[in-house]
């Protein structure tokens, strides 16, 4: 197999990763020996700096750099810490305490790398879009960042997701992928939707296609390359693996313009399918996104995809100490 | 002294100890020498999932996995996280974001043991005493899964308060325990005082009485075996120990049926005792539920047993080691 | 250089120190190789304890106390537990739920060495100013205890500005140092300014002034020795070093006297110092307190204070550790 051609400064997206096959490997192969690096990050320290919840990407990161022997400091900015201001130029009398132009350098004195969580407005969509905040910490902390989730994106989840799908995957053909929207109670962003269209679009080994209700169509920077199909029942056919996932509009921005019960996904959609595996990211509502039968069904793969977190931000993480060094 | 039979898997209640006696002569020998078993736990790693508040136990629990040489991680699902799930079936158009289903797995994946806290509603009796919770966690994670506090049990401060007990009493006679509820401004779980009662009945090296006011009746499934005293001067004669703990009512569920201060505990209540030694778990109400001059005597035994929390939870999770290599 | 005179007990403020330049020379030789006493802390545990939100403060101990050994545990008793009672004698039938007197013995049987974090009420003048939490824990815990900024002081900040300032000053003479208020949004604790004044009065070292708006003036406990200068640019005049911080009134106890931006310090206030060098512990409001072109601009020492603060940490601790072999 290949070797990466070169090591990682950030990780951030897709296009951060040079190998994404190689990448893919080293993850696997550190799921079969979880300590084999563990002298790698020995004496480095890694910041999880959270803005926003998190369950399995704060447990999972902090889980992959300890097996790589870094130490891991976890950071709650919006709960042990304050309200981080954005903004060039703005005079600071109002609720933000601290300028994220003050905070970056000192985390990046603190820390070797810098992992950062964050959840876009559904607002702004130009300070969304623009990824403010992780563009400033890369500016100011300068040291690697590691998004956990941005405002657009959630890198990790899309890796971990096509280590998955090359993991259960064995046919000697390319796979079906389907990508379906699904409702929710809520705005929710777009971020897993985007990066899962990134990765399988720049990984370019499937059939890819997307589908949802009009109105619902992602950013073309990252779907461009996919084929999009708002009859779901037809973009389900021949499908090996539907991803199911739920976000809000990106044209009239953070809207909900549905909450057709249709789109939740159960086993009388699966049926045209090539005995398709399912995917979602979690957190799922169930009977909303998703069927009980479907998710406690044989089918489905999130506990693969929830437990394959570790070994993606694992090889990362290794990748990025290996620049480093 | 003899040795434990088998090991734990789970520890929810005292029907997970196979042998009471060996398991506080394990924990003294803990606090005798703190690390010597300090590489059994070894690559190990331990979750420790708060859906409440909490300072010993969380404290303690830490420690003692940190002095078996395991990596602790600790997560406050409710605050760095988001509101769970337990019923089945539900459709999640609510406001909780996760099905315990879909959490378990996942921390069963992360994790080698997994330890929870979690409170009663007060509101649900058959809900709280199902322990719905705790059990789906046990189902549903597939890792030994200890309590640090579950709706109807706090497990391991009953086993610290037995390992108190037997450190502090050295005459060659069984002890007389007397437990009294005390009052409280607000309803309080039944948990220690269920606990405390299923513990010294299971170890039944003690002449046991339970006083409270009427109304106040615990669940007999843990309470059967002692006498039950309404009269507290009484039920404090010739005591040796006094357990003082309030909880709201088990009948009239989660109800606050008396302030009644002459039930506060005070070193007028002590001289019809033994000498008695003081007991409570912390935190306690000064001067509602317990007097400052009894606290800040010499009959307190309330800094001790904080103190021991280390060992009760150390002798814990090292048999449960011991099961699991 | 010299050697301390005796190891520390507890570090609450500038009292608790011999030797102010052994001392920096310790953080110093600490920022050239931060591992040097990686074994110091071994098996040694502390326990930082936060009852206001913190981030340079609560990261640097951390990573200090990482860097010699020790064990870190974070615990923030406002978020993870409940409200501490700090009054003798009361009755607690109110919202606080567990008194000091039991939490700190507690503490002290789990711990090596405690940090705490506290806010003043800056209501209650008489109980901020007679540090009635740290004097309670130093009490009760039995334990050394170092402050991460008590209701008065923030003796590890100001410990790490006379580092700092020692590290950039070069000159065979006397630094002048002016330590200017600046205007903010609300009442802000008078700590930082407070501890600097104490701390440089005590290296003494310096041409010190300190420069308010009438009614500003500090507790002269801390700043005797200094010269008290009302006209803003007469202070800065020949300034080698300009310490920028507001605080509310001590006098006219925690109030705001004024907004008056003419105090905000830019670079046109800087045209009469000695090209001084500017200092401010953040967080900072731009443009409130500081110009942006002041912060962003080549005197401004703000990263630098941030980064030393490691090693100040690392050297309390350091020397703590000494005295408890």
């Amino acid at each position: 197999m290949g070797t990466l051609l070169y090591a990682m400064k950030n990780f951030i997206s897709v296009h951060d990763v040079d190998n994404i096959d190689a990448l893919v490997q080293k993850a696997i192969s550190y799921k079969a020996d979880p300590l084999k690096d563990r002298l790698l990050g020995a004496d480095k320290r890694i910041g999880l700096l959270f803005l926003n919840p998190s369950m399995r990407t704060r447990l999972s990161t902090q889980i992959a750099a300890r097996n790589l022997g870094m130490e891991a400091i976890v950071f709650n900015m919006d709960k042990d810490g304050w309200k981080l201001e954005f903004e060039e130029g703005v005079v600071m009398d109002g609720t933000s305490v601290e300028h994220i132009k003050d905070a970056a350098p000192i985390m990046g004195a603190y820390f070797d790398i810098l992992c950062i969580r964050t959840f876009p407005t559904l607002k702004n969509k130009e300070e969304d879009y623009n990824e403010v905040l992780v563009n400033q910490l890369i500016k100011y902390s300068g040291i690697p960042i590691v998004s956990l989730e941005s405002a657009t994106l959630h890198p990790l989840q899309s890796f971990t997701d096509i280590i998955t799908i090359k993991e259960v995957f064995k046919e000697p053909r390319k796979p079906r992928i389907a990508l379906t929207w699904a409702p929710h109670i809520k705005p929710i962003p777009q971020c897993v939707a985007n990066s899962f269209a990134q990765w399988v679009n720049a990984w370019g080994e499937a059939d890819f296609v997307i589908t949802h209700p009009e109105g619902y169509e992602l950013d073309t920077q990252f779907t461009n390359g996919a084929t999009i199909e708002h009859d779901q029942r037809k973009a389900l056919q021949e499908a090996d693996f539907v991803y199911v996932k739920n976000w809000s509009a990106f044209g009239d921005y953070g809207k909900v313009l549905t909450h057709d019960a249709q789109w939740m996904l159960t086993e009388e959609h699966l049926r045209a399918t090539n005995n398709a595996k399912v995917m979602h990211c979690l957190p799922v509502r169930r009977n909303v996104e998703l069927s009980d039968e479907v998710l406690d069904g044989a089918s489905s793969l999130v506990n693969l995809q929830g437990a394959n977190r570790v070994w993606a931000a694992q090889a990362v993480l290794s990748e990025i100490l290996n620049g480093s060094n």
